[in-house]
């Protein structure tokens, strides 16, 4: 070989013969650790409070049905064809009565559709981030963002949150430090409704406040928005983006409000982004699916979507109430978040005890759930879990939530048990993991 | 702005309040010279030989159709929820079987399904090049892999081809001379059948040449055959996959055999390669597209495939000799390249033409093609160009030829007229691109 060695201590390398060929940046390419327990947790036995599927089962299926029939016997040859790199038009401009819905009026020319807004997320990263540039980001923040911006070398620096979002202050003091430091700052990566994984809420004045740090200190903003629609009670205010054309680039999803299963999403870009986007795109992919596209375009056309977004939203309401009741009844003595909308509540645990150590314990008594350390690039989280009510019954969820009353109460027990004796004071490796699977399985 | 000046003279850019804050990559990152030339070229009265579109039309839409009736009645949630990063189980099955009638046999766990596979050619760059390192790929290559490869930094280094593709001598040489020079070399990317854009096929013995220097070499081989099964006599030799496990990543898609709207195609990895590609497609796009899959996987299971890719065979097959058959007739002075299988045809122009700078008197006759500079990372290709025969009719593709034969004589005429008067000799640019659109168009 004529590469340099490699010592990045990746699992299994000593079998692989290009061992010594892999990108530096790699090396933050890891698995998840608790991968094979969410194997295990997929079991049907188990109540998963792990995941972030949406409920697909509340779409009608023959909506979905029909409206590909539509589209192959009216426009087959073009559905089974590639696409244009931005997307297509029509579904574009039915993705800005979405926006509209939200506040945010942009041009037809600036959206963007790509594989998921994953995809998005990935291509905004590679626009930006050179090996050891800075991304700001809340702390807690999605997995799967976290995942992306290691495997393009990115230092993510975490900016406090409290039940109300972001908090200013801190996002100041964050930016002063690290500018101090001499650090390049890209973007401020942020989700403003519904956080997953901390179920908060950006406040409308701390929206006004965060854009204007944002503005004086010529930071982009990455605003992901999977989850603004699914409210519960009254919409969340504004999106940044609606007040700021040139410096935000908004993601949206179809994949919580329709179904991930189109792998469909889409990015607002400021105008002077927008061109260097596409070009990316379709170096990643080409094009996205022409076949999704054309039949969610016929979907909105055709179907009552903000009835179907409605009926969702009653659906994870009753969930997250469900939750809510539960952990009021089995688990008084901690603390969690209280949602208005989305998927997702965060819980802290007694600062004794470690979420990720025990979650087999917790798959034993078959319920699962997302570790806090998931959601920090830097090793935090393990006094926290993401909790989530999307997927599983209202009755589900209470039983996963008795479940892991039980866990969490025997491992408080057992720490009392034999406090003082030394016995429970082994070494706890500080290991994360940045993979995304957690929010799938 | 903390970030230091950039001077890289991306168009537009003094627009661009962002301009200083992208990453170092995206030097690589410029759209098509000729996209806008593109854009007219699209229109009807255009005969356009441009363009690699399949000819998807000649697919029966209620095979489609019919396939996502029984996936959605029979397992809708599954098709409308996220998948595996992997793939569908079932899909990567029938996977296995179209391989099998290339020569390969591989398992099921090392096939990694893909958003098409230019995602598998995005990842496997992502996966190994760090800025500078090498890339071997045939002289000329497909314009969508020089993108990528360019996105990531890479440096690619062409090998001579010929009328039985790459030669193994210019390879063992090309390798030798980099390895002189301290080159970092990465992998070798490969298209074997009916290569794109150059027509021609590597011979069974030159096949176990290339594969001997690589192994000898300790260089990775990136097999690309998205056209293999398009053979229009007799079949290809087996896939270079087919003979050796441990040092070929292959690369297989749906978009030519079934349709690219549907944007799934595949990896299969060696096996110590495959973990990481999966977290780098998890990474990038959570996971392909359940719904395009489970309909693929329904179409496989139920239609007769391969009675459909025969059906393939004789359109493009038709289509080929209505296109040799034309070049014979209106231009028997040139040279061309003469497929036994997939889309393409490489033309090559007396030395005084240069394809792009004609294109726009081409476009103003109704004809379109690709100019040879768009396979070339190294500014070469401006004396040839692709011409595709995949998408339009026997008739069209003729007057497509005939329509090219009038623009080449004319400017051969006019060279004459004016020859030795230097009104011809203006400096001409050497400038060339790289994004995928014109493979689309």
């Amino acid at each position: 070989m004529n590469t340099p060695p490699n010592d990045r201590g990746l699992p299994g390398t000593n079998l692989d013969p290009w061992f010594n060929s892999y990108a530096q940046r790699t090396a933050g390419l890891s698995a998840s650790e608790v991968r094979a327990l969410f194997a295990v947790a997929s079991r049907p036995e188990v109540v998963s409070l792990a995941g972030g599927m949406p409920y697909v089962s509340a779409l009608p299926a023959e909506l979905i049905t029909s409206a590909m029939e539509r589209v192959m016997r009216e426009s087959g040859p073009m559905a089974l064809q590639y696409g244009s790199g931005q997307g297509t038009m029509v579904l574009r401009e039915h993705i800005l009565d979405i926006m509209a819905l939200e506040g945010i009026s942009g041009s037809v020319d600036d959206v963007v559709t790509t594989t998921g807004s994953q995809q998005a997320l990935d291509l905004v990263t590679k626009l930006f981030i050179d090996p050891g540039d800075v991304i700001l980001a809340e702390a807690p923040s999605y997995v799967g963002a976290i995942g992306v911006f290691r495997s393009y070398q990115a230092s993510v620096a975490h900016v406090a949150i409290d039940e109300h979002g972001l908090i200013p202050e801190a996002l100041r003091e964050t930016i002063a430090r690290l500018r101090g430091e001499g650090r390049t700052i890209k973007f401020l990566y942020t989700i403003p409704n519904f956080h997953n994984p901390a179920g908060v809420t950006l406040t409308r004045e701390r929206r006004a406040e965060v854009l204007e740090i944002a503005r004086r200190n010529e930071i982009l903003v990455l605003e992901d928005n999977p989850y603004g629609l699914l409210y519960f009670d009254e919409k969340p205010p504004e999106a940044l983006r609606a007040s700021d054309d040139d410096g935000v680039i908004y993601l949206g999803s179809f994949s919580k409000t329709l179904a991930p299963g189109f792998r469909v999403g889409w990015a607002l870009a400021p105008h002077a982004i927008r061109d260097k986007l596409i070009l990316a795109a379709e170096s990643a992919t080409l094009s996205p699916s022409s076949f999704s596209q054309l039949i969610i375009a016929e979907y909105l056309r055709t179907a009552d979507w903000q009835g179907q977004i409605d009926t969702f939203r009653d659906v994870y309401r009753e969930r997250r109430d469900a939750m809510l009741s539960a952990l009021n009844e089995y688990l008084p003595h901690l603390s969690w978040t209280v949602p208005t909308g989305g998927f997702y509540i965060w819980l802290t645990l007694p600062h004794e005890l470690d979420a990720k150590q025990m979650l087999p314990r917790a798959v034993k008594e078959l319920v699962a759930y997302t570790p806090g350390t998931a959601f920090f690039a830097d090793g935090r989280g393990r006094h926290a879990m993401r909790l989530s009510f999307c997927y599983p019954t209202p009755d589900r969820i209470r039983e996963g939530i008795r479940r892991l009353a039980t866990v969490i109460n025997g491992e408080l027990d057992l720490l009392q048990t034999f406090a003082g004796t030394g016995a429970l004071d082994a070494a706890r490796p500080d290991s994360h993991y940045a993979s995304p699977p957690p929010d799938l399985d």
